[in-house]
């Protein structure tokens, strides 16, 4: 069997997953090398996942041949750099979302990725591999529901990551570009257009510092597409009861929903409380199974030498949109995606 | 309009319910009379209900010829006696279940009104009229889920009432009598058969005092139909969480289930304690709508002229498998039902 | 007793709802008049109510001293008409939401009210009623789920009633005055705050005919409160599935969410489609609790001369929000409330 | 790291998954040997997970002394000679359940184990390695729910298999070995005791075929335990709508179930059949995570050098059990298990 060679930088908590998927559950990749500026990172790389090419210089990675591809999970503000040295050294890349922060970071890497046709470059969209979420998209695409034309569609955290959060939402881009890009990528996919205008609204109603550094605790926007049809977003760092990431979606002849109610398990609790279910904590636990279905479709579409479904022109838009969303939290108006565009180019 | 006098007997916690029902709620009828040994429940008929005719005696209310029907809601002990002077009377009669404790006097009602056709009589098996055990029925007979053979019926309640219920559970003849009766009813109606053998567990788990009055807080029990079909039924006094009575029918070509989940009402809860609904807690509150469903349907009858759907027989039934469940209960051993109809008769 | 004698005008799909319930259920009221132009609305108040006074002119019944209140169930457009003609006459005042669909109407309504305030008065916003919303407002008062800052609102109901609702559209001020200004209510009474800015989008998906009229089939909105809460509202007029109204409020310490899962009853069907409930159909049989509750409500507020909670300034702020949402869908662009106010006075 | 090398016996459908799981899902394991007497089965050891040994003979793998530990994925039949020829050769010993049908291979099982103390042996109860059923157990050894007094298990399958069912019954020792084992260990787990009493009923109530080789589609039982409390078990082959295995525990303070409802995955229709969710169809979709729990624990058990949880007379308690089941759906009579006991010694 042949079997992609991997290179893997950032091995924070989501690279660390990511690091074990490809080690142990691909069947046909292999990682071979790792990359990261912290060394408890490399000790996980070499001691938990086998990993022989250790590196703390990108470059330096970038200049073994044996990698067939790269694998981005660093902070977003290095994503498009990363991506072009990857792409302009001959690499296959995986990169997690969001694109970029900046649009003109996105152009950047869509006009150097289309130089390189023949190089697989994927953007990970994870929610798109949730089995849930890809069973709605094809009963969707059978018609089972008719035409759709609303999406409801939220990412919730329970509050148990909050310290963290509020030192890393700046580095982020803040909550749109962080949680919501999901969200804004798949009322795109689901709805069949793209996002044209957008009013967001939200607040730090319950870490003030959230407020202060100029992001919020929780986000809501609702936004028109191109072809008549709205999409509504939400977005929360503090739920108090755990994970709780849902998609609806209306259609002619029926809705279909994904992800309500997060159970954390098939156990239900009957007692003083009334009759109740535990909740996921962590969008790890949620979508562990879809992290694992997308590298592997990864691997799988280099190794058949085939583009991803979703291409850089999506991540660019869903970018895009998170920037016009933001924009409308922090000026408080009506914003056209369109006038975004024209600014960076 | 026509409208039926009645006249109401007992007017304890159910018999109130009854009264204003029957009062204020049932179109074509007039509650007329009320009888009670209890002055606060003749006060209760005279000042909410409105009721002219106020009796102490039962012999003495049958003499009122105004009066077309009674409502017979004593306890079960008096049920037999009650019917049968009643009928004889010349009255139509509806009475809450079950018939009796005693087969004997199950008996001795049938052949009573038997020699009177004209007059309908009517047992109080009121799961039948809850809409959604109606719609169950409705369902099957209509064919939707193919030919059932497997029931799986509880009646549970909440733990608030259990002083009251030890002082009670002598009276009522236990648990069999008080609650499985119902479920025993539903296994004939919906299998379409008797029951012919029995085997009953249980015990006093959570309040030992049941057990010392010869009875139990929890009953289990696996019936065995002439047809060849189970029915596997279970009681409760003590439910932590609330009223939880429900029914589920296997079919040869889907399931049908009732009562499960038994929320108190729309509203749902997402807190620490998970996502969950609050509980219903009596079956006052779970069968409220169906007890005047019950007395309407009573009343059409007699202003039509046509017996109801359950007959004497089906209560004489359902009391003698509670008997069965008694006995194996109390013997620890494999009953057939058939034994005790021999030794009855 | 004391009853309260209320003459009722209107006798419509709703009016006769509300006309059983004061001739039957209410206890402590006699519907003693109705007013209607068609003869088979009076025929119905007198057969199936027992109503003895029977109008086809408004200003007559008024003349009709023995009436203590009226209960005006007529088409929107009256209502503001019909309120002022009752309370000048002397009668408390039961009315349908909405007050009105002309801000200007609303606040000639509240002038000649403020000149009674020994008359009650007060506007059917039924939801309040509903024991679950009830139920949720009652434990959002109590702190159980912290502070509120968002609620997600939704009016849905089944497509069974489409060729009646295009003709009945404009009449009715569209879908926002018809069915959202339910939905701004409860984000008004769940939020503690006034909307103070929306935008409002959606279209004539399924039925062109809606949109032909001037409507739409599904609309949706964002709207932004004086406190810096958010609530985001949906409606649709043709829900394959049935009626799907509900309400859920996030809050800090919680969640709390209610109507949803819509089911007609206590059945679960598990066959080749799945695991299923099968849902309700109409408004009727959704709130026909409510409206009971409501207009026991009014009468009990009557007799004990207490005005109700919901005052005519919130009914003309649901109007005045209703009209912004309208105004938004048609000129595509953010309303500022407070606008529509420095023109209408 | 130390890796276990193991051996499997028995590549079927369920022995694929253990190949699988050993050659690639469990890190501190190497798959290098597979017995079978079927070619596909070698090849597929071969070629999908890479095995190097392969025997068509298990006493020739038996002689590898490279083997730490045996897998046996063969019928029940071979599974107890299987486990003492291994045993006897040295090696450590995982087995699928049932340990055997008939009660003295189980002694005689045991009585060889025992003489080889330091080598584990462990049988495959996977529900037991189930997060949800383990999390039931957890918070019932907590004492969440006070003490448990009842458990109704269920397992239930698809139609789907019906066919390959039909010729596999026989040899499987029929329902109660092949299904109802899993729900009788659980009642021993959960309950705290062994069954001593049990009536069983059942029928072939949608093929006759099952009937006619001896068994049923569907059997329900009652069993009482040595401490007082009972156990409902139902097991059927032939689920119109899908896998429906569930457990359900009451206690003193409390109730939990788990598996109920048997979704799919996280998606909701809505449309003309009501609300609803698809289900799974199968039991390898259900456990297939408990699968890769269970032989995780087995090879760290053998690592660590410990005996797991479930021990031989646990099993042996099953199949006893199981017989007593057998016995009664049989004879229709009410059966000891104690006279079983006495009859096998």
């Amino acid at each position: 069997m042949i079997k992609l060679n991997i290179g893997i930088v950032g091995l924070g908590r989501l690279g660390k997953e990511y690091a074990n998927n490809i080690a142990y559950l691909v069947h046909n990749a292999n990682l071979i090398a790792a990359c990261s500026l912290v060394q408890e990172e490399l000790d996980f790389a070499r001691d938990t996942c086998g990993v022989k090419n250790l590196y703390s210089s990108y470059e330096d990675m970038l200049t073994n041949k044996e990698i067939d591809a790269v694998a981005i999970i660093t902070s977003t503000d290095q994503h498009a750099d990363q991506i072009i040295m990857a792409v302009e050294a001959g690499f296959h890349v995986f990169c997690e979302k969001p694109l970029a922060i900046n649009i003109e970071d996105c152009y950047k890497v869509e006009k150097v990725v289309e130089k390189y046709p023949d190089q697989i470059t994927m953007l990970g969209f994870v929610r798109r591999y949730d089995p849930s979420y890809a069973d709605a998209k094809t009963k969707l695409d059978e018609g089972l529901v008719g035409s759709p034309f609303f999406v409801r569609s939220q990412t919730v955290d329970k509050d148990v990551f909050a310290p963290f959060q509020i030192e890393y939402c700046t580095a982020s881009g803040g909550m749109f570009h962080d949680f919501s890009v999901h969200d804004i990528d798949l009322a795109h996919w689901f709805l069949g257009s793209d996002i044209k205008k957008v009013w967001s609204l939200g607040g730090a109603y319950r870490f003030k510092e959230f407020g202060e550094a100029g992001d919020a605790d929780n986000v809501f926007a609702m936004c028109e597409l191109e072809n008549g049809t709205t999409a509504v977003i939400a977005a929360s760092r503090v739920s108090p009861f755990g994970h709780n990431t849902f998609t609806e979606i209306m259609a002619t002849e029926g809705n279909l929903k994904v992800g309500d109610p997060p159970r954390k398990n098939m156990l239900e609790i009957a007692d003083v409380h009334g009759v109740r279910y535990e909740c996921l904590e962590t969008f790890f636990e949620r979508f562990k199974g879809a992290f694992l279905v997308q590298i592997q479709d990864f691997v799988d579409c280099v190794l058949e030498g085939k583009q991803p479904a979703l291409t850089m022109q999506n991540a660019t838009k869903a970018t895009l949109v998170a920037n016009a969303l933001t924009l409308s939290f922090k000026e408080k108006r009506l914003i056209n995606v369109d006038d975004l565009v024209l600014q960076a180019k």
